[in-house]
């Protein structure tokens, strides 16, 4: 195991209506001027925004309203949350939704109190200081009400970077989960896909004797196989949902990442996807992840049969370890198939004649000197094979 | 699940000669000077309090220290604690060594600022405030270093009671497991043991619906089970000690026990042994948790049976489910009598006619009304039941 810090203060507050609390809650945290950040009618249509709203009048919190964050957040409503929060003399954000208001909102709070361009963070600039900033979650996916990360797509060229630090992790985090029963199957497919690949962009490590944060990641993928078909079938399970919303936020917080190098390969192959084509994330991981996996499992066969025991129960094949290997990743995109997600490049909206354009911008982009690293170094040639094999 | 709220803002600094960041941590947190409590020799012997020392030197931060932690730590040194750092100006606390030097802290941070007797908290008193507090944490067990909680032993009667609040949760704390090296293989088997028996308490729940929860405490059971014997075998396994440690950690922080209630009878039951024979409290638990578990397993015999097929491998009786709940039971029991622990009464130096007095205490103690209430509400009969079958 690696040395690491761990560092993970977000206050969590987790059950039903706890929404309510969202007014008291701010003020805990030091916020008199709250920016709402959200992205559109859903949460408006379902009353949560009127219900924050009110609960931050109770607790007399002043408030202004951004909406309009769509999936893929982009740079140019970070550019006006900045000029808004500047000219309001806002001293605190609220995002109301998913990943995509939330790493919306990180981008604004780092970005007011900084003289440059924001995009500087998303360039690799360490941010060092940022407004305090709240969540209400109403989607389990990404993440980010517990981790320091967030992910914007810059118009120009439109570049899908991340930026990353400790003063924008949330100060709290409200989760509730029968705020995620409204979401179609296919969004509620698309979350669970999310979760499982930071997980396995995690266990896809060459640190040796990681035994307490493989258990814990094993841990957290059987939860999803468990609950995902359960919720998929009746999207009003308020329990299969909680499950779910809890490993989501342990996926991501990174308490079962710690001491070990990650991957990140399958998230990096798949920003060019959604970033191209405007698919969902986790749509794109669905086909992105078997095809990283089947290209890199020689790297490390017995990692990939572990999975395929301890998650997926397979039967370990010890004559051929690698046939154990393939039945594994066999069964993840089974699995995905089954709770609806797409299978190909077709399914996907994604064409393979842009995969040339995918792969200079994967391997170039920002900087990048032609090759991605992670658990494989994956070059230009490497990457192209990998887009056709999801074709 | 039940809602809940989830806080858990300690700074970890994981890994080899981490000790050495001891004094830039508690700047950094706001001390300027630190009360050092520790127990006894081997903090001494192995350097660590000199370097530690020499790290608050290097950091411009001033101290003065208290040995003398006893295992099952005492009131008494809770009471000099307090008097010294009102008397020399103290404003951090830095615990050095295992479970008592840093519950002993924890109650000196919470007594400094508080105009009562500190035995207040211990009886039931919610703690508002405490001194900020770190740790250098040399044993794997307890999980203080993560929790909220603390436990102290009254010498006039001998109680040993708990308190637990935010305010006493460590700022940091500073994990190398290098330092638990020098543990005895006994001293490290009893660490072995509290952690599992911090997992099998939360395990053991009347909240229905907790996938998420069940896995991680079980990914935390199976990580026990492989670095164990490892590390018994071993003192020298630097990894197994590291996935142990962490492992710790993560059993009593409570991201594994969030959202169901939890049992703690067990601890309840052991906490009477230890304070009657001074024996060790992993010890203690691992003659209590079998003895516990067949008392109460026809109440919940799935549970049971699910620990036993998922963290024991045992194969599932599906015709007489009992009967795989008791072989997970044995396989607990075998697993600690082979890292070294003791049995029965004999072997842990309690006695058979004492049995009276420990339920006395046990259930009558500190305001209780006749019995102990967790996963089975347990009655004098009951308890005098149990502690029979441990003899």
């Amino acid at each position: 195991m690696n040395n690491f810090t761990f560092y993970s203060p977000t206050y969590f507050a987790f059950g039903r209506e706890m929404e309510k609390e969202a007014g008291n809650l701010v003020k805990r945290f030091g916020g008199t001027k709250a920016l709402i950040h959200f992205g559109g009618g859903s949460v408006v249509r379902s009353g949560l925004l009127d219900r924050v709203k009110a609960s931050l009048e109770e607790a007399g919190v002043s408030y202004v309203e951004l909406g309009g964050v769509k999936p893929n957040p982009r740079s140019g409503l970070v550019y006006q949350g900045i000029e808004l929060c500047k000219r309001e003399g806002v001293d605190f954000l609220l995002a109301l939704g998913g990943g995509s208001s939330i790493d919306s909102a990180k981008a604004i709070a780092a970005g007011v109190l900084y003289d440059g361009d924001f995009w500087d963070f998303y360039s690799g600039k360490p941010i060092e200081k940022a407004l305090p900033l709240g969540t209400v979650l109403t989607i389990a996916a990404a993440g980010s009400e517990g981790s320091p990360d967030s992910v914007i797509t810059k118009e120009e060229g439109m570049l899908k970077r991340g930026a990353s630090g400790d003063a924008i992790r949330p100060k709290f985090s409200i989760l509730n989960p029968a705020l995620t029963q409204t979401l179609s199957p296919y969004q509620t497919a698309c979350g669970i896909t999310d979760i499982m690949a930071h997980l396995y962009e995690r266990y896809l490590t060459n640190t040796a004797e990681v035994e307490v944060t493989d258990r814990l990641i094993e841990a957290l993928l059987l939860t999803m196989i468990h609950e995902g078909p359960r919720v998929i079938a009746d999207p009003d399970n308020y329990e299969a949902r909680a499950n779910i919303m809890w490993a989501g936020m342990m996926a991501h917080n990174n308490s079962c990442g710690v001491g070990r190098s990650q991957d990140w390969n399958s998230h990096n192959i798949e920003h060019e996807l959604s970033a191209m084509y405007d698919c969902a994330h986790g749509a794109g991981l669905a086909v992105t992840m078997p095809a990283v996996f089947r290209y890199v499992m020689d790297h490390d066969v017995m990692r990939f049969a572990q999975a395929a025991v301890r998650v997926w129960g397979c039967q370990m094949d010890f004559a051929h370890p690698e046939e154990t290997a393939r039945a594994g990743i066999r069964a993840l995109q089974n699995f995905l198939i089954s709770i609806g997600m797409p299978k190909n490049f077709q399914e996907l909206g994604a064409k393979k004649e842009d995969i040339p354009q995918l792969v200079k911008t994967l391997c170039y982009g920002d900087g990048r000197q032609g090759s991605i690293s992670g658990f494989v170094e994956l070059k230009e040639e490497d990457c192209a094979k990998i887009y056709e094999m999801m074709v």
